[in-house]
């Protein structure tokens, strides 16, 4: 099936393995008269490229963007804009000694079983590099929402039990700090647990939490395609994320109903909220006050200690994950947490434009 | 857009407003030769309805299921399967009050900026009623499982700070008691609770878990349509939730890799693993081990309390929410999130039939 | 898979048998604020109703159209219209022989190897009366369009060899003949034709027309969902057609270059064509003129001659399909190609909207 | 809109214009294990390019494919397969002198006024060379039919008024000579013809006719997307094609129900058909007789000859199209309709799967 493709109207298609000949995605459905080059899209792999601090993979990606269609003179044309990233620091050697096992926590044998082949070079189409062409087409949607005036920023939250708290936010600070943190104290006390684990070839997790502005009320279909659902589908399709979370999340199970829900007053003809439980979404639909989203992130899988696991003829046997690979991947994940909000925003708001008549009688 | 429809092969498409004629569901994509019957879909249905016991809600809504199409004999014949749940107990007077008020906590704000026109009665098309043609849905979904040896079961974890932990899971309770929680003694907690809400004209949310057993290894499309990603849209486009997880879920962001990764072992052939922090999914698709996911309930926006709001000339006003309302969701929300992991396990199932060419050579 | 859908922002899903409790549709993506009632869609059903004429079937089938969903104080909501139809007539008897019969020219074969089982019922989903749903979401599709100034119009050019030539068009002219021929004297001389072939227990086909009026310049996708494109499958979906083509068609396969390109020049700040060789439509997209299409209506299958055939245990044998057939389904059919047409046209005003920059900024 | 992509679950999505980067194909679905390699698809490639006789333009392009994405140690991964074409007999001179003037037969006046920009360096996105990623996408699903005993083969039936009858049809020539027509004599006559437009600047069209044989019986879903209805969209949405034909075509509507429909007999314990005017496809599913398709394509609207038209500022004026243009594109196009036959059986052929119960039991 067509699982590669996400979006109904902004439709991107990623493709490509981390050992293969590049990575890339295809964004079918942009529309015209949008300025894009390849400069700006380059801005953003840069955010995900590993070897930027101490606590991301050695690995030197150049990961440089070539535009092969969609746009002319500057601008996009309409036509499907096609973007290749060519892969190069492919050592295929690190990955030989796992072609026969699998690695726990990895898609190594579901892959198998579904597919009775796997390219095992760094984990194939299940790598982490297979978000190269999200955060290209994140890139594009976030220059599109921009010019509407919509902003979308990710940063991480937590590393571990290491916490921003609300209170504590200095959105100032995230690009202080290579873990992205809102608040640079507790970024360098989640930094000293991270290189406690990698001294013990352990790996952590985090929680990364995103956030949009000035979005257009009523974005989002009312039923299964309820803004919360598409951007639940959109993060939780990031290979290490267990877990998302709207507004006040798992902790509105805990409230009650005349604390959760957040009163209505008007202001100089705008109508707004005196809290934001909701995370800016009632009943599927953005409803004019921020965005929240938060997004779990599980330990990185690849860990340098011996591990139990099984061969792929079904025998007991230990792994030994080689490689160089992210103590936590949260800070890198920020900009494709960032990018799949911006692509199901980006989407959404296509969506909306049909929704009335009048809208319609605007245009033709 | 088509926001009405959710699956790729087995694709649903629910209609319908809670104060209108009627509520249903088309089902295309059902394989032919399943056996089916109204009172089968009619036993799901009867899970969601009111009035079962004294924490929901006191309307009396038969919910009475016509098969219209699809079944021939008591066989799906491969056509669409139409069913229509006539709406009976309509009482409009009960909501014309909130005809020029935005709810706080309901869709009737976005719902109005969107659409410019709003079918105010009983929520309209927003209303908990819609989910009927989900439960429909499931039914059918959860009777293609049973034939391959797919189960799929949801309960109440959690009501407010009450909560049943793992180690005292009783399975056998969940039917004892009014809330479907797997441990009567903290259902009959948590029932205190909600008598003492109600009494406050306040209202409660909640955690509801569901479990999945026999899935095949493999099912779950690896980018944007894993198992994970479509379980997390399926239940986060369930009105109340706002947060979805898997596995560990967030916890799994405070844990290390070491801790986290499930090791794989062999046991008379088959591949299994000594824990289940993942809760069934590696890499977007099912790994044979139970799958786990956990959706957060909010508390029920409709309370009886007097709370602040703005009318649909831009007004501050107050609002007081007649009718009958569910003090708390979560137990009527139950055979829903069972309904939509059943509909989203079966497209997958449905889908992944096409992943080798080993199974075309099966087949023709 | 979900066969029974069509569209992409206007998305139609039709669902039902011939003889089970009834037929319908619903039209998800439908904006908000079109004022439509049942009497509107009632209309455009009861041309498509048999028993208005010698020359279709004396059933008498009602076909009273009740509107479910989607529509609330006389006007859109933007959420699915839900449309049904009840099935009346249902003379179950007069089918019952072929239960175990292959009839000629019917889906009865190919149904059975599909799906392993089949409602033989009077064609069961396979029946013409499966276009009521088309019709009826025709209807909403062309009040849609008739808001924005376009005209959609379909007609009978052909009756087996009794054509009516451009030349002779005379539009007044196709509702005062039975057949809705643009010229009643070869409207009589075509009846004539039905007659002889009645009498001889036979049936014969015939050619449809259709020709949509003021369409905005570009509606069509540029690469597979072309305009041409998304007509050919959309009027070839219906049962009997066998053939579509666009303005010259076949012949244009006979012209050159220099007679088949049409034209351009410049009037009153308007850009026209010339001639209308293309009819219509650019690269796939709408041009400005006329547009043209025509399908090409196969003689009725089910005819009272007895046949050669073969039942289902695979053995030869003879058949003679009793019941009431029409002897040439082309004058009922006009009303479903124009359907489909103005279907297609709706959905592509919708997806068009969001073909440039300029559009939102002119919404958002 | 995402018109770039065909296919539901063998998804296909191209991308590029003539004269950027690139050209290419993302194909989505396919499953795994199927042998595959670039020669492959260049040999389809080849059937496409131009300069290979003296009826095709002159122009060199090498149109060397390049494997991205989808294949390890020789086989389909069941992940996504990206395909390159690199762009790189670029004359963007040629095109200059077209930049403000809409050539008549050609997209550029409604591309223009849908996207408000055009790339019109020849054609841009409407060019021919876009149908180089259906070509290559056409290769691997006739490999995946290949593997299944089921072939497709194209070929021109007429050029101009100079057709092929079905008595004279000798396949074994449809090699020998470079219009792809089985029958030499007949071919050098078209010869001349072409010969004698290309004297007079001038181009001519023709039909070329697509035939699929062992089909398994039941391919096509019964409603919108027949056989029938979903190879009209494939191969009406290839540039020059007018009309499109299945079995009989436009003849059906001249015939009788009696002479039409094909009769059944049983042989050697199969289901046959005396004869074929259905074209192989009954009720929308195929019927087990070889698919019999034709596809009516218009002359070349690039001519050398002065043509009227209008430029972009709306004011009447004269065109020459410079470049080098194929007098008549019929016998490049031949291999684009058999690809684009292919890409839709391929897709059918994996719907199909998901058509019962038992064919679930096979798998799982």
């Amino acid at each position: 099936m067509s699982g590669s493709s996400f979006g109904k109207i902004f439709r991107i298609t990623t493709w490509g393995e981390s050992h293969g000949p590049g990575i890339g995605v295809v964004i079918d459905g942009c529309p015209a008269g949008l300025a894009l080059s390849a400069e700006q899209i380059q801005k953003f792999l840069d955010r995900r490229r590993p070897g930027q601090s101490k606590y991301t993979t050695k690995r030197n990606e150049a990961d440089s963007v070539e535009i092969l269609s969609g746009v002319f003179e500057g601008k996009t044309t309409g036509t499907p804009i096609s973007l290749l990233v060519r892969n190069q620091d492919q050592r295929s050697r690190d990955y030989g000694n796992i072609a026969e096992l699998f690695r726990p926590g990895h898609a190594d044998y579901p892959f198998t079983e579904k597919y009775g082949i796997r390219d095992y070079r760094g984990g194939g189409r299940s790598s982490g590099r297979e978000t190269i062409g999200r955060v290209a087409a994140g890139a594009v949607a976030s220059l599109l929402l921009g010019e509407l005036g919509i902003s979308v920023r990710a940063y991480t939250k937590s590393i571990g039990p290491y916490t921003v708290d609300e209170d504590d936010y200095r959105y100032s600070e995230i690009e202080e700090n290579s873990l992205y943190m809102p608040n640079n104290t507790v970024a360098e006390q989640a930094g000293q647990y991270i290189a406690s684990l990698m001294a013990e070839k352990d790996s952590c997790g985090g929680i990364i939490e995103c956030i949009a502005d000035k979005l257009p009320v009523g974005l989002g279909e009312p039923v299964f395609d309820k803004l919360d659902a598409l951007l639940a589908q959109a993060v939780m399709s990031i290979g290490a994320v267990k877990g998302v979370e709207i507004g006040d999340g798992f902790k509105a199970s805990l409230s009650s109903g005349s604390k959760n829900n957040d009163p209505f007053y008007a202001r100089d003809g705008h109508i707004c909220k005196k809290t934001n439980h909701a995370g800016g979404s009632l009943g599927g639909m953005s409803d004019g006050s921020r965005l929240i989203l938060r997004a779990a992130v599980k330990p990185t899988s690849s860990i340098a200690r011996t591990q139990q696991t099984v061969n792929t003829s079904g025998e007991n046997t230990e792994i030994t994950v080689l490689g160089r690979h992210d103590p936590v991947i949260v800070p890198r994940a920020v900009v494709v947490v960032e990018s799949m909000t911006a692509i199901t925003l980006a989407d959404l708001l296509l969506q909306n434009m049909t929704s009335r008549m009048e809208h319609l009688r605007k245009i033709y």
